[in-house]
């Protein structure tokens, strides 16, 4: 039996960022993980095996899949017969994934973070925390951080199967579905069922909630919808309730209720995203207490402690945004506390990204949200149509938007709908950290021709004063 | 004759900016610009004609011309026999330029900005100066913004023709050339030798200067030199001096001398991107006494001001970077000082993009500018490599580099070349704005995948803590 400083549980981007840095900081470390392939470990999480490195990577050949169909032409890039080899497609994913899990297993070797494969539960506690793995082995640990992450929540009478399958099933069809459907219009239902759209699917998103994408500023939400109805031929059903899924043969028959009446539709392939649940089944024996939230999350404060001692919760299993950034920075602060440090994290100015086309992102607070609170905001908004890398680009949808304090002026929130917003957004970030006031932004020179100019023009809007507006 | 309170000469991004500025501050302001086309004024200047806009446009087609080709099989998408229809590019990018030249004729009747076509000299002073128009008409206005730009500087023995031209022919040829030869290893002549070697063209680049790009910071240009020279086959010659320029039937005969010898070479086209000379000819009487400098810039103090009463000079003409957004910041800053208003312009926080693939971009010191100086400083860097969405992209070459005072951290240069330089230095500019230290950036969250995170973990390397390498 070791015994360790820290113990990390989970090795996604909440616990492989956590126990590099509790090893920097010369504290001996274990990351315990129970991911595996052939009965190797594979580190990086849900967020790298099968979250958002591969469906990024099949965002990206997909959009260059659409691109040649459809804007190529114009451009005078003539193809023949355009086909598609899905499993080439498929297999320069695997190959991304692949050197991302073995660059992790190299990261922790050159930190000397011990990496153990196995399902980890804490036993015992006392000076320090007995660790069960796998009913096989038991290591001690000091300290520990709680990083399981997150599962897709499943829904009652529909198995995961070869028809009906999660995200990570969705990133995994040998052929386009010719009729998909996705439960959740949410960011995971948004991403896959963009890339299978452009593949050749039929896209048809039930979403429960009356509004579309109701965490984002209205009219992002607003644009967002219309650009993938209207221009890509999604079809959007809101305020669904769906009654009854049923395999049969080949197809899945999906039974919802709509505002017109009751809908039977079918499908080829069913994604179910409607959200996720941490992952806290046997991570602590009861007789320890660990405290959960009325939603099942570890409860923790505002620093990730957890109500027991030297006990640490981060990430998507802690609650709050299920961002992989979010759970690195958690991740980062908790090893820094168990190191002595001081570490602070503003949950405020955490950003969101959608990876459609065009892109979401956005940081700070919504329109709606500031309505709420009854605060006195202006408003300054910018269409990428007027800006010339857009236009270069051929993407010049969508617009940047900024609000700021009526009276400080100070930056509340930026939301972009548009091309490469993902990016975009960094600079919006780091303005609010540094309390930036949408002057600040307007003052600071941008480079010329480039997308940020839409983020400079929403700052002059906001005094009224764009310049190619 | 009106009587205008300001008249900008020239409608290029510092002039026709200036321009809208005036006028949204209550001045009545005319512009003159002699570009046109059938006897219709083309607003815009060079940027917008013949320079950032029109190349962007060719950029981005020609690199989705090379991505058919070369990168889509490896991503399982299957294009048959790839043509190249240049006419239709060709158009493409006309389409743009138009929608942009109408764009500003546009704002100026939005913003009530008289537009005259015509070549503008200020011909008397006084209480006001009278500007005589093609020797044809004559305004009167209190201030004058001489925004006259800059044009491309021959070599002696080589006049502009079908097959040695300058950047704006380089834009129109009608078939990309066999053996392209340029001089000048500028920005122009990186971007538009991107464009046709990605169209077909052998490009040989021969450079005066035994640097490779000497402005950038050492270790980006030497990254750059390294991938166009090995991965994209150009050839490159520095420290080359060029004896002769000869042509004869349907070639261009360029003799040089490089270290091994005297060189005789072969060209179909040659591009002379060779430095930009002042557009100073005939903007004012001799009589009224302009001061230029020793390299015939117009001589301005640190907010534009000539030695003129009420005459500013912005953007090329008066020297400094010949970058659009510095020439746009200038005819801001005069604009406002013209409406009594206080106003400043940092030149040390101007970014520096290059839209070759990959992208160079930088603002602040490079390294040797800090050793020159005698500074100490800490440096960061990341590879590109090791950042996710790099990899998705398929674009996982270059940097992130930060340079920071080794006292106080504060960060005085980012250096970066890799995918979207040009967005990802906006972030940077910002934070030398506010001053940030390397350690603001390392704490502030940065989206999960994107490559901004290359930024994040420059600077979190500044301190030996990056995470990812």
């Amino acid at each position: 039996m070791s015994a360790y400083d820290v113990a990390v549980i989970g090795a996604g981007p909440g616990g492989y960022v956590a126990a590099i840095r509790c090893a920097q900081l010369g504290l001996k470390t274990v990351c315990i993980d129970e991911r595996e392939r052939d009965g190797k470990g594979l580190l990086g999480g849900t967020c790298l095996n099968v979250g958002c490195i591969p469906s990024k990577a099949l965002l990206e050949s997909s959009e260059n899949f659409e691109r040649a169909k459809h804007g190529f032409p114009s451009q005078g890039i003539l193809i023949g017969d355009l086909k598609l080899d899905l499993q080439a497609m498929q297999e320069r994913k695997r190959k991304i994934v692949d050197a991302h899990t073995n660059g992790i297993a190299f990261l922790f070797k050159k930190n000397k973070v011990d990496s153990i494969l196995g399902r980890a539960r804490i036993v015992s506690g006392g000076q320090a925390y007995q660790l069960e793995i796998s009913s096989s082995a038991t290591v001690e640990a000091k300290h520990v951080i709680i990083a399981t992450g997150s599962s897709p929540r499943k829904i009652e009478g529909a198995p995961f199967g070869p028809r009906i399958v999660d995200s990570s099933g969705a990133l995994s069809f040998e052929e386009a579905p010719k009729r998909l459907g996705i439960i959740g219009a949410g960011v995971i239902g948004l991403e896959l069922g963009s890339v299978w759209r452009r593949l050749g699917s039929e896209v048809t998103l039930l979403e429960s909630s009356p509004e579309f994408l109701p965490l984002a500023d209205g009219k992002i939400s607003k644009e967002a919808m219309r650009l993938f109805g209207r221009d890509q031929g999604w079809t959007i059903k809101l305020g669904v309730n769906v009654l009854y899924i049923n395999e049969k043969d080949d197809i899945v028959n999906v039974v919802y209720e709509e505002k017109s009446g009751r809908v039977e539709q079918d499908f080829d392939k069913l994604i179910v995203a409607a959200g996720r649940a941490p992952n806290t089944q046997g991570i602590a024996e009861d007789a320890l207490g660990l405290a959960l939230d009325d939603k099942g999350f570890v409860r923790i404060d505002a620093q990730c402690r957890t109500n027991l001692p030297r006990i640490y919760a981060v990430g998507d299993v802690a609650g709050g945004a299920m961002l992989a950034h979010k759970a690195s920075e958690e991740g980062v602060m908790a090893a820094e506390l168990i190191a002595g440090r001081k570490a602070e994290f503003d949950r405020n100015i955490v950003p969101w990204v959608i990876y459609t086309k065009p892109e979401i992102a956005w940081v700070g607070k919504t329109e709606q949200q500031l309505k709420e609170a009854g605060m006195e905001y202006k408003v300054g908004q910018f269409p990428f149509s007027a800006n010339g890398r857009a236009q270069a680009l051929g993407e010049a949808k969508g617009f940047a938007k900024m609000l700021s304090d009526a009276k400080t002026d100070r930056v509340l929130g930026v939301h972009i709908v548009g091309p490469y917003a993902s990016e975009l957004i960094g600079e919006a970030v780091l303005a609010m950290a540094f309390s930036a006031s949408s002057e600040d932004i307007a003052l600071t020179v941008h480079a010329h021709p480039s997308l940020s100019e839409a983020i400079h023009e929403a700052a002059l809007a906001v005094a009224g004063r764009a310049l190619h507006i």
